[in-house]
Order: structure tokens, then sequence, then C-alpha cells
């Protein structure tokens, strides 16, 4: 929001001698010496306006919450920024109160986040109008199934080319012929570029001010500084990488990864066997993103969204752990979802289903050796110690 | 060896016909059709003389018997290899008897590999001429403050020059200003290229057949196919990297790394701040390996020899262990390596410190805040916490 103000004085008495910068560039216009014609005295200084940036964290969930709570520590600090921060929680209740209520009464999560404190300037509502109104700053971090009807009420309360969005959904929509990730979904919908913040993060280690790390993504540098300055603190520490696709497939891929993980967990192998099949599916990783992406930097992989996103989830996680049981119980994947989650579904098998089906529409399954064997464990019920064969040797050529 | 036979039929009456290779090559000759004068009888027909390659094992230690097992199970399939492995042992004793006389009785190391049965075909020996004797491939794999010594030696009994050796010794030669790989020191001395292999690997966890992977480093084909013939199996599988330097830095380096996970694990941080700690040290890794041999295939990182072993020995192992103790008791390294190992010197610790004063003397410690965190916190008394320091953001460039 620009701060509009009626002129009773000249313009120039109001300009703060702070915001002035003189036009002494040190690198060359390229028409500096021949178009003095076009030179205006509003080319001499350029006023600043005060933007005054609101933010608005659009989900309620775990990392939602997470997010809001460290928005709202760091923005009190921050020039420029509403210090007022919003959680949109699509509405639901918490012992027969409406959650946002429960929030902003009690000034924590309890469904979500339970035990960590909220900063008072952050507050809950479950009115999407009221949510959005004026921010110009978002945080979208919905559970990936309802991105899209979630841009749909966006789309309707807001200009969304007029708002820097960033996306926190670990996730990828992949169908039988094509993959999108959730920047992509964002960008179509909305048509603007966003950002996106993916890492090593367990939401609630974080919330207890552990310290991690996490990867910034991003296309456009002036955004990134407004992200970076947001979210970087003491216990979270922001590291930018100008790129967002190759981070969300990261984000998504090492599921599959950390199945393969808990699969040989299961199996009961030693850390050499593990480390071994995690470097396969490092491997693969980085093929098949340098497949639909080949202009990824190499930095990707080693920042905290590649390979430390890998490594913790395959410490444990759900994803690992269902995989255990997997190998220790022989059922399948849906039978274990509803015994230990009640149905809910784990982003690992499911992602390691349909990028079987877009490898194989592409021809591409045996490039991918490690993610076939995981979809044919867990799916096909292939023996899981199969999974060993994905190492193969390798001759000098 | 070639093996000689007095001719006393024609020559042609000896050659085996499997033997022959005709000359009909799918690529073609640069001056194939000019050349014809060039043609003699004995360009027709290349006669492959038998050659029988020797393989001796240098070092009976719980690696290297582990590496005469894989040998000696490997060998039996191989035409043109001698079927006998020598393993080369240090005179000692066990129980009173000499080490060989029982690894001979017994077909098992009780005191460096209890409980392993080896093959009938491989036998130890303390007189180093016999184990040496007709030797054609060498592996040695002795600690590594033996290998000046040992090389005298082997120097002293065999022409080095015509050997094909590969070093399996984990370990790093830093000096104030001076870093040399085993490799580096074995060329030095033997005139010989060096093949290396190293990886994650737990000489106890592949004797006991379980599966994992190792990468073999070498500059010359004809011996990495060789090396790979004798080694690889179905529990032990290879892959081949035309590099040598770049694997045995990440080998050493990653024991720094694997102390600082410690340092983290004795802390009791979550799997993210973990993770981070890795990602940082493979970071530095790379680095550092580029800083000394740019010509690194960044292959190295992604085999077993990097991210694997990296990963392997921060879950746990004795560079692991003794940095958990180190914040856990408050002790300095050396009165824990005398409490916990009876003296005997981690590498990790080792090479943090070496790698200290060879940083300090390029005046590069500032580029390796992880490696001089590691120094500072084992020997001058800092903080452990302070290992967090090492995670900085990063803005978008």
């Amino acid at each position: 929001m620009f701060k509009y103000a009626l002129l009773s004085r000249p313009l120039t008495s109001y300009i703060n001698p702070t915001l002035l910068v003189s036009r002494s560039f040190s690198f060359p216009f390229r028409f500096s010496t021949t178009s003095s014609q076009y030179s205006t005295n509003r080319d001499k200084y350029w006023i600043k306006p005060t933007i005054m940036e609101r933010v608005c964290v659009y989900g309620s969930g775990n990392w939602g919450t997470t997010a809001a709570k460290i928005i709202g520590e760091n923005i009190t600090k921050l020039p420029n920024f509403d210090h007022k921060v919003s959680i949109y929680s699509h509405f639901e209740t918490f012992d027969g109160v409406s959650l946002s209520d429960v929030i902003n009464k009690t000034h924590e999560n309890p469904k979500y986040l339970p035990g960590r404190k909220l900063p008072e300037n952050v507050y809950a509502t479950s009115d999407e109008k009221e949510a959005l109104d004026g921010a110009t700053m978002l945080v979208i971090v919905v559970p990936e199934q309802f991105l899209e009807s979630s841009l749909r009420s966006i789309y309707k309360n807001i200009d969304g080319r007029r708002l820097k969005i960033i996306s926190l959904i670990k996730g990828v929509y992949i169908y039988k012929d094509k993959i999108m990730t959730p920047t992509q979904v964002i960008e179509y919908a909305l048509k603007v570029t966003p950002s996106v913040l993916c890492g090593a993060n367990i939401a609630n280690e974080i919330a207890g001010h552990e310290i991690c790390e996490s990867t910034l993504g991003s296309f456009i540098k002036s955004e990134a500084d407004l992200w970076y300055s947001l979210f970087h603190s003491d216990y979270f520490r922001i590291r930018c990488i100008r790129d967002t696709y190759g981070i969300e497939l990261c984000g998504a891929l090492k599921n599959v990864v950390s199945v393969a993980a808990g699969i040989a967990d299961g199996l009961g192998v030693g850390s050499n066997s593990k480390a071994a099949i995690l470097r396969v599916g490092f491997k693969e990783m980085r093929q098949f993103i340098y497949h639909r992406h080949p202009y990824t930097p190499p930095e990707v992989f080693y920042e905290s969204c590649g390979m430390a996103d890998l490594v913790a989830s395959s410490l444990g996680g759900r994803n690992h752990k269902i995989a255990v049981e997997l190998v220790k119980t022989g059922k399948s994947f849906a039978e274990l979802e509803s015994e230990m989650l009640g149905g809910q579904k784990l982003q690992g098998p499911m992602t390691a289903k349909e990028l079987y089906i877009f490898n194989k529409h592409e021809g591409i399954t045996e490039k991918f050796p490690l993610f076939t064997t995981v979809y044919q464990i867990g799916y096909e019920k292939k023996d899981p110690s199969e999974i060993f064969n994905v190492l193969v040797g390798l001759k000098l050529e």
C-alpha cells in the first residue's frame, strides 16, 4: 500500500533527505551523453515511496502456524512492514470452539502446534476476506490437494497480480504426461512468479527454536530479500538460490528416497547399505530434476533443500516409518496408511506411484531403478530385498 | 609373469585359436587405406600372451583380511590369475602363536576379523619376501603411519615398477605447507600410478556379506578392470571413477565432518540441525578438494566415497562417538583417546588439527568455518554449541 498525503506545501518540502538518491550512478547510462533533452526534474531525484507490506499466512496447520510464529517474531524489527500478521485458518473447531478464536485468545494453536506460544501480533481468522485484506505478501502453506481450491478463492478475494507469494507447500502434481510444482500451479492461476521455501525443516523442532536451515528459492531479488528478512533468524537460517522448480522437485522426490531408506532399515541392514541406497536415491533425484529442468543450478542439491532434507527425512519421519512397517508386516502401503494414519495419504508412497506412471509414459523407468523398485515393492508386492538390485557395479569408461 | 616355452614346432602350431583376435576392428584405422606397405604378418593376428597375475595383500588388519577374503573368493573364477592369494602379516602373535600360522591353520584371523572364514586359497606369511614373491598386483592396506616404512621394504623386495598397486589406506598426510595422499606417497616411492579403493565400508559388515558399495579410483583403464574383477561381487559392488586424489581426500575429510556430526549429536539436537551440519561439511569437503585438485570429477562427491561414506560415518563410527563423549564429558580429544582407545589416535581429531595448521599457513581458515570450529572445539576448549555458527544465512546474489 502506498501512503498518500494531501500536499499543502510544495512537494520538495516533504522530501526526507535520507530518501534521496542523487543521480551519481557509477555505471554509465547508455544514452547519458546524447539524451539531455529527456532529462527532467523527475529524473534527477528518486523519491522512494514508503511501501507498507502486509503479510498473510494462508493456512494454519503445523507448518503454517510455525511460519506465522517466525514471521511474527521477525516482523516487529522491520521497517515498512505492518506488524500485524494474519493467519487464514480454514474453519474448524477445537473443543467445540472455532480454532481461530482459540488461537487469538490463547496465542497458541493447540490443534497443530501445541505448547508453542505465538507472538501477540499474530492473529487468526476464518474470514478469508479479512485475512487477505490489504495483504501484499502471501505465504501459502496448505496441503497440496487443497491448493487449487485455495487459489480459486484467493483469486476472488484479492488482485493476485499485486501479490508477492511464497509457497511452503511440499509436494508435486504428477499427471500421466505432465509434472507441475506448486509454484507452477500458483503462477498459472494468479500470474505471479512465486518464491518457495523448502528445507530440512520439522515444524515442531523449529518452533522449539532448534537451529536449522532452509532454502529460499526465488527468481526475483527484491522479493527474495523481503522474504529473507521475514524468515531469517538466529535459529532459522535462510539461504537463497535463484531457482524454484528444482527445489520443489527435490522436496517431493526425497520422500521416495526416504521410503527406500525405510525399506533398507526394515530389512535390518547396516549403515553402509543404507548409505548406498541414499546415494543412489540422491543420484536419481539429480538425474530426474535435470531431465525436467536442465538449467537447475547444482547448488540446489548441496543446500538444505537437497542433501540435508534427504538425510534428515531418511533418518526418521513418517515416510521412513511406514516403509519400515511395510517390510516388517508385509502389508501394502494402503493398508498401513489406514492403520497408522487413519487413511491419510503419505507423500512418499503416493509420489512413488505417480512418478512410476509418469516415467512409464515417458519410457524412462529403467533410468530410475530406485524409484521404480520402490513403487514395485510398495504396490506390486515385489520382495523388499530387491531394493539392493539398484546398487550396480560400474567399470571405468 | 609371461609363461615361456621352447619352440620345437612352428610358432603358429602353438597358437590357441581362442586367443586369436582377427583384425576386424569396427573403428577405422587412420592409415588403413594407404598403409598397406606396413601391413606385416605380425599385424594380422595378435597373440595374447598368457599373463599370470599374482595378488598379494600387504597387511593383515581388519580391512586387509576382509580384502583378502573378497579377493580369495573372486579370484577362483578368474582366468589368468594365480588362485593363491598371499597376505603379508607383520609378525605378531595371537595366544603365543604367530598370527600368520593361526590364519593358515584355522582359515580365520581371530585377532582382527574373528568369526569370518577365509577361503582356503588365501595364505598368510610374515616373510615379506615369500609374500611378495612373483606378485604382480599389490593391495596395500597398512595403517597410514606405517606406509613409509612398508614402502621402503617393498622397494627392497620387489621391482615396484612392474607392480600394479591399489591403496586401501584411509588417511592423508598433511604437513604445514603440503598435503599428500597415500597414492601420492606410493607414486613418489615406487614410481607407479596406484589405484585406490574407498567407500562407505565397515570391514565387519562386508565380511558378513552385507551388501555395500565402494568406489574404485584409477587413471589406468586396464588396471581398473583387473581390480574391478578382483573386488566386485554380489555383496560388494564396485563403481569406478577416473580419479584418485579427490577420492582419498574425501575419505580423510569426511572424518572431520563426522566429528562435527558427533558434536551436534552430543548437544542433543534434532535431525534438522544435524543434517545442516552435514550439509555444510559436505560443502567444505568439496570446496577444499577443488582448492587442491580443481580437475576432480564431480561424480566423486556423488559416489560411495563421497556422500555415502560421509552419511555412514556420521551415523555411527568411532570419530562420531568420541565427539559425542567430548561434548558430554567436556574432556579433550587427547584424554578421551587414552581413555576410550588406549591412546590410539583417531583420524577425525587428528585430521582436524593438521588441516587447521595447513589452512592457517595458507590463510584460508575462514573459508572453512566448520573445519576450523571442529579444531577449536576439540583443542582450544571452544564451546561446542558454537558449531552452529557455521550455519550462516545467504541472500540472493
